[in-house]
């Protein structure tokens, strides 16, 4: 039997063995729908903190339900592990690691590279490798591919297949999530095709294939760069309306009314999260191999880049109109989660706009009900504070950064003595409203 | 009675009488719209030909149905006239006239004033005027208002209304079109919202009306400009995936498998038609009074510029792999109009295309099903050849430059030497097939 005939075969009977590779917000859903399907899974992580609360049961991500996660733990059909040995033990591995970039936004490739390494050196013959990571097209095929050929030696074709298949996570999305959310494939020859396919259909409802690893990885940042492309012109026209004292929230409701070819996004603080700020980028790093200028991303980079410091000079032009300066005022964030009821700060305009109003001297507080502390960029410390009526009154500016469904805006409205909304929370601006 | 009491009246009993002012694909459908509601309408237009057309019942524009207009004409609830004199005959005047940019790419406000002026002159008191052209926000405040109470020596408030309701006229569109397409409505005062959306509820099903006419500006303006961010970001996006060896329609086909946050747009030769190539650019230049810069419009306009200038290349590097130059090169164009089915070639791309084709020694020839004859941005004039097996076969390349339905690709398959598909007409690429 060939190694495509008895991996097939163990999909088909689920008796394969999935590895997943980070445990993360991607990598942990996706090992339980795994699970939940009968397969047997090996999560991979480097941190034991993450590796014990698994194996104990113990959930940390919001997206998964606590006894979801207990109960196939219990059976022992997921098990984590940051013993990368047991690589040998799967017939698939699943790449789920973070691509961040670096501070002068370049793509930082250590992780997917460690990964390859690792797999390399300890998988077994016969084996199916996929990645989910946001990344460069090219990435699989010419990054990923030698690595793990000179690391194991192994023939890509006969001896294992190589895929990428993004992940389309979106924290917080009640109606989407893994299993029901359609996912590209993209393989690196035919037969790796057909095994990601089947695979893939263990644990996911509808697999769209394509025909290219390339493809694959072009589709993740079409997706997002879509986004930070219509976010960042959002805000560029908010800006300008603002000036021309027109009220943008009203345009886009009236706007929504069209009912073909709009679709409607909303200003706000910047643009936060783990893919919208970073994904596009990777596609301007490669593009300049390819000796291409991206002039929309670049465009849209420079607008997100920009809009805490608008968002600071809003805050400042808010104090004055009471003869207050920011230096010594007390300045109270509510929100610093990059979108609403989340639990997750990565990369969040919030936390950029209390460090420049912090720089500027302001005192500054924030709560959150799902984020206990947070640590800026600059590298300050801060911990949710109560939300009361004291608090809000104590506050020379209110700032609304997220939208929590949970914030009482009555109460905050009653209680504040001036208020910045970021977020479209307070229906009518006023002498103590301001709004985008 | 009031001004007020006295228009409501004739609107609730159906006896007003509309005016409507410039009969093109706006102007005309909503005039007919009106009548068929059993409003009487006149039609004006400075165009003694349109005006004659309109009156022998003779239809110009393709989504009006040819038995509909003859019937409202018949019926002499819709009659057109040169003579503007008659504007005082009217109880509301409804301005629909071009607003084009010059070539400097500077609003050309002359057909607007030109009727702000004549309904100054000419109007009786308590009139409702509306204007529908795309037009930079506060157009109707700051440029209209004064021209009229000038001309007329009438007060806004007491003896007239104004009005911005921007048209939202999609050319082609089977399932949308002016009666069920809901209607953006910003007035000056209370009265004329009041007025104006009791007149359009007449003709039109939804009207969703906003605190100002600048607000109902900014409206279309985004709705447009929204369309020329997503296309310029799409083209450019293409023009890399074509060095990457990354197919983009097969991308687009796999990103829209999200069942969330994306919308497709899809590549082209350039970005044609009344619109989206124009709209934004009102933005541009009101924004420079308020020392503001849209870097993403800028962005949006330079790719779209440079579109047909990279077609041409494509065409040239199509050739040359034939060992054939441009010069000398029978290039024959299929389809001319700026979308699909329609018989309009304002802004097309193609026709600067043919333009540099021209210009670089290629024997040009076109043929468009729905436009006879074109007149190119330099000034050559072209008329439609036959699409025959013979002068397929006599091109040395032909162009897909319109995805009309009716166009037979088997055909053009099966007799042309060389193909070039900017619509994604042709599935497969080949060695005799280029595609963006």
């Amino acid at each position: 039997m060939t190694h495509t005939e008895q991996i097939l075969q163990k999909i088909e009977t689920n008796t394969e063995v999935v590895g997943v590779i980070g445990l993360g917000y991607v990598g942990l859903p996706l090992a339980v729908n795994f699970a939940e399907a009968g397969v047997q899974v090996i999560g991979f992580d480097k941190s034991e903190q993450k590796v014990n609360k698994i194996n104990s049961g113990e959930n940390y991500i919001k997206d998964i339900r606590d006894a979801v996660l207990r109960e196939v733990v219990d059976k022992i059909t997921l098990q984590a592990t940051t013993d990368f040995s047991r690589m040998k033990e799967c017939d698939a591995l699943i790449i789920c690691v973070p691509t961040p970039l670096d501070k002068f936004r370049k793509p930082d490739m250590s992780y997917i590279e460690a990964s390859c390494e690792a797999i390399g050196q300890n998988m077994k013959a016969g084996t199916f490798i996929s990645l989910e990571s946001t990344t460069y097209p090219t990435t699989t095929e010419d990054l990923m591919l030698p690595i793990i050929e000179r690391e194991s030696g192994f023939k890509h074709g006969s001896d294992f297949w190589l895929a990428y298949s993004p992940e389309r996570v979106d924290p917080g999305n009640k109606t989407f999530h893994t299993k029901n959310t359609p996912k590209v494939l993209g393989a690196m020859s035919e037969d790796g095709l057909i095994i990601g396919k089947a695979l893939y259909s263990n644990a996911i409802d509808n697999i769209h294939t394509v025909s290219s690893p390339r493809v694959a990885e072009m589709v993740k940042i079409l997706e997002n760069t879509y986004r930070l492309i219509n976010i960042s012109l959002i805000n560029e026209l908010t800006l300008l309306a603002g000036k021309m004292d027109i009220n943008i929230w009203e345009v886009i409701e009236a706007a929504k009314t069209k009912p073909f070819g709009f679709q409607a996004f909303y200003p706000g603080p910047g643009i936060g999260g783990h893919c919208i700020p970073l994904d596009p980028f990777y596609l301007e790093h490669i593009a300049k191999r390819f000796d291409f200028d991206l002039s929309m991303i670049h465009a849209a980079g420079h607008i997100n880049m920009r809009m805490p410091h608008y968002m600071y000079i809003k805050i400042a032009t808010a104090l004055n109109r009471q003869k207050k300066a920011v230096n010594g005022s007390n300045i109270l964030f509510l929100g610093v989660a990059y979108k609403p009821n989340i639990d997750d700060e990565r990369e969040s305009p919030a936390l950029e706009i209390m460090d420049q109003v912090a720089h500027k001297g302001g005192v500054v507080d924030y709560h959150d009900p799902f984020i206990e502390t947070v640590k800026t960029p600059n590298g300050k410390s801060f911990s949710s504070v109560e939300l009361s009526a004291k608090t809000l009154q104590n506050a020379d500016c209110v700032v609304l950064t997220t939208n929590h469904d949970v914030f009482d805006m009555e109460f905050v409205k009653e209680n504040a003595q001036l208020i910045v909304d970021m977020r479209n929370m307070i229906t009518e601006a006023s002498d103590t409203v301001y709004k985008l």
